[in-house]
């Protein structure tokens, strides 16, 4: 039977040990079980697929007006509420509101755990119903394709027949141009920040260097942790700091921390956290942990890894987006060193080749990687304007 | 006794585990057994200091032609010979050759392990003469001009009042420009190359992920590993693969990988190394903990991290510079996002300001911060070209 409910989830026996915290997290749950097994990439067919979502502001009559926002590699669906795990704010919640850019009053936002994720999403840290045990390693290596193909049946459950747009940062814009690619006619609007086409050889080695952090972990036990009660907690916070610096840029860092020390007049001469911007990198690592899933991380990183848009259609990136009839807004930061403006500008480029509606923007920030999370004016009102455009040619009514 | 010998160094029983392969080490030590002990910036004064350098070229009569290469954080004294634990070339064996730009028929080279290394010079994995255990943690955290007061120590005791160059990249550089500012009538030119004043705050940032990924490792033993028979080799393994990356340039992993697999037609959904990228990182985290130690590694990078010329000299850093006499030449590379140009240039403005002789090239490359261990004919051209200039006003004859 599939249905929506929100229910607290699977119970606690069905739960792994370590994230135990997480059993009782609220909000949607789409539960396919009974229905036809989703097909990966990999050749392997998923049953009884979960997928954990959170939606905000009003489906309008038509169903014209739903955004769906793909979340990056460690976002979740709490996109604009307090999240349930960390009580800070959502990652999107200055952009998600009424009056804002993803205007509440306006649009009918959705935003659901990737597959492979660790927030009720169908993933390594779930029990597979099929043998009673923790999937770990056992869960098949998926693909941001696949991801996509989870939130389309998220999408048919919701009735939703065209999405007004998806919208997504890193590898939330990663989603957001798969769904171009592969249901071109269930979008009318496309908007990928800060994101691009092929992961990149330097990317692909920051995420090598993050799973080999978490995998020379003996606390990992070769991916069994969670049935073992162990948790490979600080080669993940490795990993979390390593992939922290990428998200910054040397301009933001040199302003925020500099070589300014913490709590203290001298250095110690010794290797506690003397500057600032070790105990920033050692506090985003320990906080990470509390909320997130060390094979979780390495197996969206490795969707990551392996998304190559062009790759998928005969080297030529082009070729991706021939069916496309979707309006595009590409988003870059020019302090992004992570996935630099040339890699949003290739998929213009393609997106010009194939006479698509495509508008550019390079939003002048030293924010790096990191500001599609930020309040940066020029990206809110591009974004904004976008999307009002695209709502008026949608016939969407301005609240 | 001080004294200068090819001796095989400590015996067997008095050095660590783990390194046993080092104990037989060739080349040349000074040690300073019983002589005064050097205080160090720590407030610390080490005794029993030994330094293990290489020599190659001839002194000449006057001993005017001696050139100290300082190497870099992960370098060593073996720098034009075939090294003794890897096997491999020296790391500058290609610029330290006859008729190259540190030209052996013209130049006596000098290159000695720094303090704090596990070459030879003392360090935490060296026997603490005074308690007969390995240092480990014991040893005193060490900073750039403590190094430098080590070189010094041998440089007065190979009888050299004034060395004809000093000259290093990366952390050599920092060496480079420390004699300058704390012994500048002994040095006659100054070559820093892809280095700078200050450590920034993202070089810190990397440098604390590769410690936190060396004391995450549960064989790090608090850092007492070397006398529990354990090593930290997963950890020092992460570290340098995270280091790695930021040695190279996105262009040159791009031009080196792409996103071609390692030995495969097609990705294999897993967590193998199907991307030649990882291949190779997997490789030099691997083969490096062979020829290095753990705590070596944490305290030369704290050391870089420490290094602030400019913060040594009231936030002013012309007034590092004030009493130089020598010739500098600074050299920066294009594509060097650890150390980028402006770093350079900084130094460059600085030695202005007090009117000292400099010279300033960036070299056009996309080979990144390595670069300066390439072959890279523009900086070969240059530094031929500087050092040329500068043994002509030194007196020092053509070959």
């Amino acid at each position: 039977m599939s249905g929506s409910s929100n229910s607290p989830g699977p119970t606690a026996a069905e739960r792994p040990l370590g994230f135990a915290r997480l059993r009782d997290l609220p909000g949607h749950r789409l539960d396919r079980h009974g229905q036809p097994p989703l097909p990966l990439d990999c050749g392997v067919a998923l049953g009884d697929l979960t997928i954990a979502y959170q939606t905000y502001g009003q489906l309008n009559a038509d169903r014209s007006n739903a955004i769906l926002v793909c979340h990056a590699l460690t976002g979740d669906q709490f996109a604009a509420e307090q999240h349930p795990v960390t009580g800070k704010p959502g990652w999107w919640q200055r952009v998600i509101r009424s009056g804002g850019p993803l205007d509440l009053a306006r649009y009918h936002i959705i935003c659901a755990n990737v597959l492979g994720g660790c927030m009720g999403t169908t993933g390594p840290t779930e029990v597979n119903p099929a043998t009673g045990e923790v999937y770990g390693l056992r869960f098949p290596v998926i693909t941001i394709r696949d991801m996509v193909r989870a939130q389309k049946l998220l999408i048919d459950h919701l009735g939703i027949d065209r999405l007004f747009a998806v919208i997504g940062g890193s590898m939330g814009a990663m989603q957001a141009l798969q769904w171009a690619v592969d249901y071109p006619e269930r979008v009318f609007a496309v908007v990928p920040i800060a994101g691009a086409a092929r992961h990149s050889a330097q990317n692909i080695a920051f995420h090598e260097v993050g799973r080999q952090a978490i995998m020379a972990d003996p606390e990992w036990c070769g991916g069994d942790y969670l049935r073992q009660g162990k948790r490979p907690e600080r080669g993940l916070a490795v990993a979390r700091m390593a992939a922290h610096i990428t998200y910054l840029s040397e301009p933001a860092l040199h302003r925020k921390f500099g070589r300014t020390l913490q709590n203290r007049a001298h250095v110690t001469y010794g290797f506690d956290a003397d500057f600032q911007v070790e105990s920033y990198l050692r506090h985003q690592g320990s906080s990470f942990v509390e909320r997130f899933d060390a094979n979780s991380y390495l197996y969206i990183t490795r969707a990551m890894d392996y998304f190559d848009l062009a790759g998928d259609h005969g080297g030529v990136l082009a070729n991706a987006f021939r069916g496309s009839v979707a309006r595009f807004l590409l988003i870059s930061f020019s302090s992004d060193w992570l996935f630099p403006t040339p890699d949003s500008r290739e998929i213009v480029h393609a997106l010009n080749a194939v006479a698509a509606r495509v508008s550019f923007v390079e939003i002048e920030t030293d924010a790096g990687h990191d500001a599609f999370l930020l309040d940066v004016p020029e990206f809110w009102r591009t974004l904004t304007g976008f999307l009002d455009g695209a709502a008026e040619q949608r016939g969407i009514v301005r609240p």
